[in-house]
């Protein structure tokens, strides 16, 4: 990518720039001039290069009522260039490549201190309409009417304004069109696997629902070393699609006749799976994959976002009974300032693939005493877990995610695309 | 202990002795005698030396329906001498002093073989009344008629027989009115703080219910170096006691007034506690706890055992956003046949104690440059995690849990102080 070279000609000026507004739930998003304030203190204005489309940004499209507001600019897989920086702002200056994050990285707090979770402390997630330091907005139409920020990105712009909180740096090498998909979806999926999950080499993983996130979770179970990846899905179509993604069997919900999905798994795996990922947002679908975890240690990670007020019933003797774990997964367990750029080297750095293919000229990856070998070596190079060790033999497979690419004129085409199910990942080209 | 020496006088033949019959629930024990068949394949007989109450005794006792049967020889908290094997019985002869224990460990299944739980796959927990691998009993009352056994233990008996994957054999010089604490109780709490939580060492917890679980778990957070170990109870006289296990706060749950108690251990905590443990069986309670939670990485452990059918309801959207982890622990995680002898180790053994008074010369134990210190030279000697560390360093106190001891004959005495509250563990002699 051509990295901008700082003009500071707007660096603390206003500028006008086209946005796609969401003026009304459901309504066509209507592309017009907006005008983009300059950042305050610990803030960036980023010129947006590409976004791509997640589901979120279609369920806060769509939805009538609080937390959804109008007019919002929506969108929050993105990646951009740097425009200029408000005060306070360490790390990132005019000119940089960075990846916005909805997810705050304040890299200060207990949690984003803490090596066991990826939740800030200092801004909590929430579905807020405006900037998180000071509940405010940087963005006005011509008339000067407000218009409203989402989750901290707002990327259907050409430029935002984001916390330091809300973006990290990263090569300015890396392909725009396949770089942007790690600020949301892809992160999330692959990181389930990856950093929630920390799935092991060799083990059993199930996946409910292969939309993008579901075949991310694929994605990162394959990653991992995951040896069976079950895709369930009620569109028998997914598997094929899931198999470009590491998913090697299939089962179609609709299909199971007198048995319920939990019972064809545990009979599938003699016993029940290591992992189960909820990637759809039923909580009938936790409870289900819940069951079909192996007793004694299988996991239950929740991705999918159920609606408002719904509850998860689980039987309590099952709970004390069957040494299962649930967890939820949200930005998939990453810290998005470590994270994601160890995500975009395996993207682009395939150095590790080739040690790997050149082990592979005498054995199978899935060799039992070769990943044992590759294991123990690397465990006195990287000082890491077997999960972990796999992962850094292993390239993250960005381009088969993007099935579309197209102009910002055609956002709502890309609305149209992932509503219909007809794309996993749509990037948007914001142009000059 | 003295150690039996094998008379081979008995092996084979059916033994004559007492044993406390439950004949109805609720009614009181009656001491009376029975007949002991010979060890079948794969099991052993065992002379009970010690044997304490735990409260699944008070409750298999008292309940009406399945699967509460009658007659029945309730206790699964013991330790005796071996008298005679059966066929197919490697590792335990004659004169072998052993614990058993209700939760199956035959070290051969994928569930035994595996590091990550402790369920066994061959023959999974249940409250059955055959001995697990042929659903027959080996008791009957001098008329021929079956009595039944419970949780594959029946320690209320001067004989009874046990299958080698219910029975862990010990070091013969342990005081058998303390290891026997050892078969359940104790280790299920100390466990849960250990094996299931993998407690850290500076970390906060809160236990609901001090009752001789809690205080357990209190016990194994302290070996675990816990900072602050907050207790929950309706009893504030709880709270003295609890101090001796290691419990530095407490919460009369009856007194919090207009907040909740998740809301009082949030502030207390200044965001939640790394580790709640639900000990007094209320799905109510474990969502409590489960509010409790730091956001972020809090894990809730489930120890209590609910009315059958109830159900844990938990909010979708906290599941997803919140990064807490839910899991149950039964018998607190361990695999019986090799962390009972670790525990029994660190009762028994102060060498380790020794080193760290030692270094507690200089510095307390909760400085954090001294656990870092201790944490990185062990790590290379040990080669384990900073909490499995500290463990390694501390001496569980087992004599502190015994707060009655009694002969067989009183049996029914010691039910009525465990229902009333007024002891932690009462051992009972069988005696001659």
């Amino acid at each position: 990518m051509d990295i901008e070279k700082p003009s500071n000609k707007t660096a603390g000026k206003p500028i006008q720039c086209r946005a796609a507004i969401a003026t009304a739930p459901g309504e066509p998003l209507v592309i017009d001039e907006v005008i983009v304030d300059p950042p305050n203190s610990h803030e960036v204005r980023v010129r947006i290069i590409c976004t791509s489309l997640c589901h979120s940004d279609v369920t806060f499209w769509k939805m009538k009522d609080f937390p959804a507001v109008f007019p919002r600019i929506l969108g929050h897989e993105a990646i951009g260039v740097v425009e200029s920086v408000g005060e306070n702002v360490d790390g990132v200056v005019e000119g940089d490549v960075v990846i916005p994050h909805f997810l705050a990285d304040c890299t200060e707090c207990v949690g984003c201190r803490s090596k066991k979770g990826n939740l800030c402390s200092a801004f909590p997630f929430k579905i807020s309409p405006w900037m998180p330091r000071d509940q405010t907005s940087r963005f006005k139409d011509l008339r000067g009417e407000t218009i409203h920020h989402f989750v901290s990105v707002s990327s259907f712009s050409e430029y935002t304004v984001l916390d330091i909180a809300h973006v990290v740096k990263v090569d300015p090498t890396v392909p725009p069109n396949r770089a942007c998909l790690l600020s949301c979806g892809v992160s999330t999926g692959v990181g389930a696997a990856w950093r929630t999950a920390n799935v092991e080499v060799g083990s059993t993983v199930v996946i409910f629902g292969l939309g993008s996130i579901g075949l991310a979770v694929a994605e990162g179970a394959r990653l991992c070393g995951a040896t069976r990846i079950i895709g369930v899905d009620v569109i028998s179509e997914k598997f094929e699609i899931g198999k470009r993604f590491g998913v090697t069997e299939f089962v179609n919900s609709k299909n199971c006749g007198d048995k319920s999905v939990s019972q064809i798994i545990i009979d599938m795996t003699d016993g029940g799976a290591d992992y189960c990922f909820e990637c759809v947002g039923l909580a009938s679908l936790v409870q289900e994959a819940y069951a079909c975890c192996r007793k004694g240690w299988g996991k239950t990670i929740v991705l999918g976002v159920d609606q408002p007020g719904s509850q998860l019933s689980l039987s309590s003797f099952e709970v004390l009974h069957s040494g299962k774990i649930l967890m939820g997964s949200l930005f998939g367990g990453l810290k998005a300032k470590s994270d994601i750029p160890i995500l975009l080297k395996r993207y682009m750095d395939k150095f590790y693939n080739v040690v790997l293919d050149f082990c592979m000229l005498s054995s199978r990856l899935h060799d039992y005493r070769l990943n044992r070998m590759v294991t123990y070596y690397c465990q006195h190079i990287f000082d890491n877990t077997s999960s972990g060790l796999m992962f850094l033999f292993q390239e993250l497979e960005l381009d088969k995610f993007v099935t579309h690419e197209m102009k910002f004129e055609e956002i709502n085409s890309a609305f149209d695309l992932l509503i219909k199910g007809k794309c996993l990942r749509c990037v948007i080209w914001m142009g000059e």
